[in-house]
């Protein structure tokens, strides 16, 4: 048995630095030990999938093939075998977006018991972003120099003045519960973090996307570089899976345009060797690509 | 305010038969009672999304393109507004298939309370399937007339016979929970279910499909066909875009392979016109299409 | 079928104001309409558990007798089958709080999308509360004028600062996301909150208590007055045995010292009556009190 | 670093026995590796419970206090923070019980992927338990010798009988879903089960309590007893306070006939010493008798 833990790229700390003061720590995860001849712990995955398809079945014939057959079908309850625990430290308005992934397990810092320290975010120089007007929750582009150095100052100075007013309230004997209410949102907490990989991956989904607010999607990252080598084979077919990364989702009025056009402009003699063309070794993944192309309208 | 269970379409008792003695009831609904200017039960969900939308944000122009929006992104919460609640009779080998579905709440016939009733599930004639072999969980076709008749006939002898020593052992005073043992797995069971429309959306998606098996299907179709006159523009949009329905989901290397082909044989000026092409009115959906195309290789 | 919503205690709009600017507004429970012969929403809590206990079985004699029996015998399933869903503006805080129930369904204001509005929440005069030293997470007394003047100042102070600090830097074209970083921990949000009545009742046992923050008992305790017309022998029930209000939790070690002092001082035959002497009516009720006072020593 | 499932009680195959033909093995465990100088797994526990609770707080004194004050508070998250997995042979009716318990991640074994093994549970001799009346649920003492031997033979038959026709209709070529439907309850399946402390602690309250189904409570007890070595602090806790161990549950009725009868036949200055007479060391445990005891009608 190997521990998990200490295999090479994680012979370092696995630990990820995160905006000004953050972090994200790999604390643990589950299996922790995976026998002499396994990689990676995607191995439980493909044990606990197993458990359902034993005896009486055609061998699938190994455990990358498996896993990658499993996320393409949404057969998701062998990735909740699979967890991880982080130590995170963040500002609250990226843990107020953090927490609505509501299947984890959470200790948070509490402001009722423990006084807050005194840390807060400060947007790094080149990082004021400019509403964007088409996309109504983003940003586009940047602010200029001269106004970046006075909004910083600004967020600075009301950061620390919210914080010289907490520690006197808290002088004047007032009950922490009430002090803290007037700190800012960019003021930094912490918290364990527990959570399986099938609902770690949803949350990848949403938060590495370039929708997700830049500050979020750093801890996200962070996060998706720590258990990259812990599952490998998962992750990969999840950047291959993804409508969130390298996959894509057509609506029905998609699928139709597509259709149209090849039965417009194409030549059926043309298009009959691509269905052969899609760059898996994967008999499976070859056939499930051939019954979409049909549907597209290519020759099948 | 209308009650919704009692316009137009439901009238009548909102139930429909599954199987030979099975059913699913609409009991009940969230919103039941609806504003006298609003068609359907969908207006809730835009209410609740507007929530989180509603000041100095561009206006989005109504509640089914916001509908579409919100499904097309996965924000899913607002449909978790929407709740449903259904009273199902259903053979036992079904109800462990759907309970599978764990975001929903239960109250079943217990066979340690209650006596259970001698109904059990037989296939109707020409519905008895043949094993496929390239599909290791489903069926492919059907037995001939004559092994049917004969399966049919061992599963009715062997059902009554093992209720008939069920309630031997019950008038033997053996206890209720240890008597049902011998109870086949056709035997039909029955519960309330509760559920809401984000979960139960996903509850179709799987259960729909044709990979669902055939007896599960026909639960989930009728309660498809229960809560699309509730809910017609969520259904629409379900219809639309997941890819269980009319959408498709490409992996990243279907997405190359349609874009080679694209480059390869396709003279950019024929391109063109297509990204303009998608059938729907919504302006938003449109320019999303836009963006996949150019990735798929269509000309900008 | 009569809407619960429109029956005598609701006729006025069913909303309730907390703190300064708060309020809980009761949108809608399912079920909504119920049937003539019925009084209130508890029906639907014995109609779900009868589904188990149908056949076969002893009558349990009536509805409330029921329902108190699924409450002390943690049968929570059918409680479930209640639906609220309110509308609740409140501070930021004490939203962290309540997020963390998680069986619930939620859509807040986002400052993404939207600008926040400015109001935020000032403790009202006499309500400034001292740090207790013996309850870590907790408050004892108040301070004196002197100081809580003072206090109240600052407060409002910092907050209006840190409001036009937000609206500057939204006039710079900042974006919304990082505008609100500034924005201190009472500023209001809004939200629909959805949650069965299951997952509601653990909600209250933790947030009306004594040790809940005050701010946030206050939205608790809102929450319950507006249910309790609507699920009055649940609430009745829930006000008899849980341990957070009429009820009371002895750990092994306290039964064995009250059995003690019983073994020790009392005369066995003057402890006889005691064990008739509960003043509820329920059979069921008087019969588990006498089991439990053999375990506490009583004579039997 | 140890591994905790090598140490000592753990060397041999940490699995346990259940009924006929099932059992409960512990496959894994979070954290399975402990830091040197810590005996077991409820370090981990206190270890995310201090994140909440570290800075400008008195200290805590010691780990296995604050595990007993978390579980006697229900602040149940840290306990969320430890997982078990599991692999289980179990009936089908044992395993439609378990599955209630929905916090749980499941991977089954698949009667459509598989062939069911030809396995199927018998009571055992001087098992056959008669129906209570009383009790609706349950069962009280056991049938004679005759007739026992008449009903296990029946089940003998009838579960035979059925597992050759299934066998039947798949050489027939019936599809695997299908066929299935004829077995009885009693035939066993198997699962990896996985679930958090938390969940397993009120689950082991529901299951191991005498009004679980005695074949259910036979695996709940294995899994209690494979993992008290592993959390022995924990399991201690929950025993001294789980109303369905050690504990016990006041209703407000009760405590104020258990006060009446103080008031009635105490003499005041006997009852002192009682609130001292608490058999723990821990002084929080001391306090909160007292004030129960004060509750109760003791003087204070």
């Amino acid at each position: 048995m190997k521990d998990v833990m200490s295999i090479n790229y994680l012979a370092q700390c696995p630990s990820m630095e995160c905006l000004d003061h953050g972090y994200v720590k790999l604390v643990d995860c589950m299996p922790r030990s995976i026998p002499d001849d396994e990689d990676s712990v995607d191995y439980a995955i493909a044990e606990a999938a197993r458990c359902s398809y034993q005896r009486g079945t055609k061998t699938i014939a190994d455990d990358k093939t498996l896993i990658r057959y499993l996320m393409r079908h949404q057969h998701t309850s062998p990735f909740e075998m699979i967890e991880f625990k982080f130590h995170m430290k963040l500002p609250i308005f990226v843990a107020r977006q953090i927490i609505r992934t509501r299947t984890a397990s959470l200790n948070e810092l509490s402001g009722r018991y423990s006084e807050m320290p005194e840390e807060f975010y400060i947007p790094e120089d080149g990082d004021f972003r400019i509403q964007s007007i088409s996309n109504i929750q983003g940003s586009c582009g940047h602010l200029d120099k001269e106004k970046e150095e006075e909004i910083k100052t600004n967020i600075q100075d009301i950061s620390q003045k919210s914080f010289f007013i907490y520690k006197d309230h808290l002088d004047y004997g007032l009950c922490r519960e009430q002090a803290r209410i007037v700190l800012p949102l960019n003021t930094y907490t912490e918290w364990y973090w527990k959570i399986d990989l099938h609902n770690l991956l949803h949350f990848l989904d949403l938060r590495c996307d370039s929708h997700a607010q830049k500050e979020t999607r750093e801890y996200a990252n962070a996060i998706l570089a720590l258990i990259t080598p812990i599952v490998p084979w998962t992750i990969e077919a999840w950047e291959d899976y993804s409508p969130y990364r390298g996959g894509m989702m057509l609506t029905r009025q998609e699928v139709k345009a597509i259709k149209d056009m090849f039965l417009a402009h194409f030549r059926s003699d043309k298009c009959e060797y691509a269905a052969e063309d899609i760059k898996v070794k994967n008999l499976l993944e070859q056939k499930e690509w051939k019954e979409k192309a049909v549907r597209l309208g290519f020759k099948s």
